[in-house]
């Protein structure tokens, strides 16, 4: 039965039976993780081959290149190849970096504020103001960046097949608007793929500003849990053929395709972007490591092969995420008291709780051993305006531990919906059993 | 005979012989390069180890964490610990890097610029000027990274036992120095060690600046090619005691140990520095590559083998310093026109002729086929006000090219001797075989 039919009475027994249900689970004293899109160890066991693409001096000769001396700023040739092929770019659009693209992100925003970017009049960190899009509920990471660098942050919506484009398209008349988070196949967290359309009117955006930074976080390009791989635009492609060749540095790496703590990047740009950021970037670096390149280059092969890989991924990834949904279909549904995405890739399912309870929901989740996304994160500042969004990572714990995650889960959401449709106050959480 | 003792006749059929041998030399269009201190392929042949070192899921264990996902910002506790033990500090005041140390750096003053550090009253970003203190000569990617930023750098005369503390003491009152590079064991390019009582005068400063920078760049401290390891004292523990545990970060790295390409680099600093740095760089990665830390780890051991593996390095990098020592002996030395180190560790000869002949005698050089780092790099701006500095990396070529470029270098540094000595002008070098 739907908790708002339900009369004062029936609320009040169901908190009672709830309230008991989440005592008994909380002495359990378990300790589990959702916090982070992490893959499994299955996952990562998967790849060892990795670890042995490499094991004599003549392995590491590629491209006329010894990968293990100094030299190739932008990555060994190889490398470029791989992800040109994956991103449906061109290999000298490539600039190939270290294990983390987040690490290539903050540093193309750190020296637009340090340096400028090729088409800025002056430094950002010369300006008085600085402002930036954020499509919301979006990925914590990227509004930590920009917060950093104490840029005022616009929350944009996001709608069923990307970013409100009416309301971007209003917002970059103001010079002072300078970029954009996009995160466009499986979005971080709510799992939206942007349709053509959308990505169609982004890449014909006409900015004021000359230095406008659209920030393409294509993280999850090839990162399909469910179905056949689907097809992306390459975004460096049409943003040239609308006249804003330089407007996009587009970002991927094999963080969940090989190692999350070794992998590989990309930065793929303009050629004109990798030419003004390479001079740049000489100054910071000689290069990435480029053994773990062509250790990768090995591994991969081509897309063909990277893309059996992620199903192989996806055969592992896909169990844990229907088990999130039936349990959220099973004990939540019925009672109409969230709604939630159902994506076919990404490593997150989104939840929106009724507005104020998403904080007060996770409290109880913590409180009973399980550790999610911290409430609000999923939006700049960290403060989410209706306290609803909850990110769900299902991948880095078995089963069998997500299924007592998602009782508990489930329970805490029945529990803190009930105290706001009335039905009392659950008593302040025990503090034992908190892991900070 | 020495040159300047020469008659003008002599000094005439002198300049007759050495252009003659000169255009015999160019002939050979050879294509020999000492721009750079590059390990040879035998040095890198001989660390092969470290490409096997973890071959499966097993090994990549390591501290309680699983070394291929995500976490550990600041690096595997068994690779602080490593390095720790290599530089003398304690283990919590190590932050792990990737391959470069130069990345470590840039970041650190890229964030000064940014955000400030600990000390900061605001971001060196917001300051008029900020001035620098260059021993000179010096690194040149050190003064790349200084100038990118805009800073005014201050050239500091080095004696025989590190920088002119004199003049650093006087120019530390003034509160726009903010900071200073310095590499303390075989500096680069001269191969001085600082003495003990400078380090020690270095550590006790007092700069009006209270952010004030010591750029410690320790890229030497276990890198002798001749004789027995030189211990070192920990900069750390000295500026600790001196009242100014803040004011200095250290670096070093792997690069010439292992892998140039490859390696692991390390920022040494206060704990309440690291802790600092940690909320700043925890905005822009997750963390530097653990699997490629843990490599390291399982190769190098501790820092007993690191010295002993060192030791290998020296057998081969050895017979090359004395060969390029052995031209300028016989060759240049009777003549008494140049003056030079011979140093017992780091990866260069530096080498000063009369002034004004630096630039002439490299493009003498690389007209015959030989290129060496450009003169004037050794200094801030690239400019060498004497023009008479000239870096010799003897590592990368074999014995044999080493003959022949020496052959060359000693041919054509004479030559220019002569024409300034007053012997005649040489004829514009031919354009052929010049290699960007």
């Amino acid at each position: 039965m739907k908790y708002r039919e339900m009369t004062a009475e029936q609320l009040s027994s169901e908190y009672e039976r709830v309230i008991k249900y989440y005592r008994a689970l909380s002495e359990k004293s378990l300790k589990l993780n959702m916090a982070r899109g992490k893959p499994c160890k299955e996952q990562l066991d998967m790849v060892s081959g990795l670890l042995n693409a490499l094991t004599s001096p003549q392995d590491c000769q590629a491209d006329g290149i010894d990968v293990r001396n100094y030299g190739e700023l932008s990555g060994i040739p190889s490398a470029k190849n791989l992800f040109a092929e994956i991103l449906g770019c061109r290999a000298e659009e490539c600039f190939i970096g270290g294990s983390s693209s987040l690490t290539l992100m903050y540093d193309t925003i750190s020296k637009a504020c340090t340096h400028g970017l090729l088409h800025s009049t002056k430094p950002w960190s010369k300006l008085d103001s600085v402002k930036w899009l954020c499509p919301v509920p979006g990925y914590d990471r990227h509004f930590k960046i920009t917060g950093s660098f104490q840029f005022e942050m616009i929350p944009i919506p996001m709608t069923a097949t990307g970013p409100d484009m009416d309301l971007v398209e209003k917002w970059i008349r103001d010079p002072s608007v300078k970029g954009m988070w996009c995160v466009p196949k499986y979005s971080n967290p709510d799992g939206i793929t942007y349709s053509d359309e959308i990505i169609c009117r982004i890449a014909s955006m006409k900015p004021a500003a000359p230095d406008f930074l659209l920030m393409w976080d294509n993280a999850y390009c090839v990162h399909e849990f469910k179905g056949a791989f689907v097809p992306f635009p390459d975004i460096l492609s049409l943003c040239r053929v609308a006249g804003n060749a330089d407007m996009v540095f587009e970002y991927a790496s094999t963080s969940k395709i090989t190692l999350p703590g070794a992998g590989v990047s990309v930065m793929a740009a303009s050629v004109e972007n990798q030419a003004y950021m390479k001079k740049l970037m000489n100054v910071q670096m000689i290069s990435y490591d480029k053994v773990n390149q062509l250790r990768h280059v090995r591994y991969l092969k081509d897309r063909e092969n990277t893309l059996a890989l992620m199903q192989r991924h996806a055969a592992i990834m896909r169990p844990k995420f229907d088990c999130v949904l039936e349990w959220l279909e099973k004990e939540i549904a019925p009672l109409d008291i969230a709604r939630w995405q159902s994506p076919k890739g990404g490593y997150f399912i989104s939840l929106y709780t009724m507005p104020g309870l998403a904080k007060r929901a996770l409290i109880l989740c913590r409180t009973a051993g399980v550790v999610m996304t911290d409430a609000g994160a999923t939006y700049p500042y960290g403060i989410d305006p209706d306290d609803s969004n909850i990110r769900i990572a299902p991948t880095l714990p078995t089963i069998e531990e997500l299924q007592q995650a998602m009782e508990i889960f489930c329970v805490s959401l029945r529990m803190v919906t009930l105290e706001k449709l009335g039905a009392g106050r659950c008593p302040p959480p025990r503090q034992s059993g908190e892991d900070g």
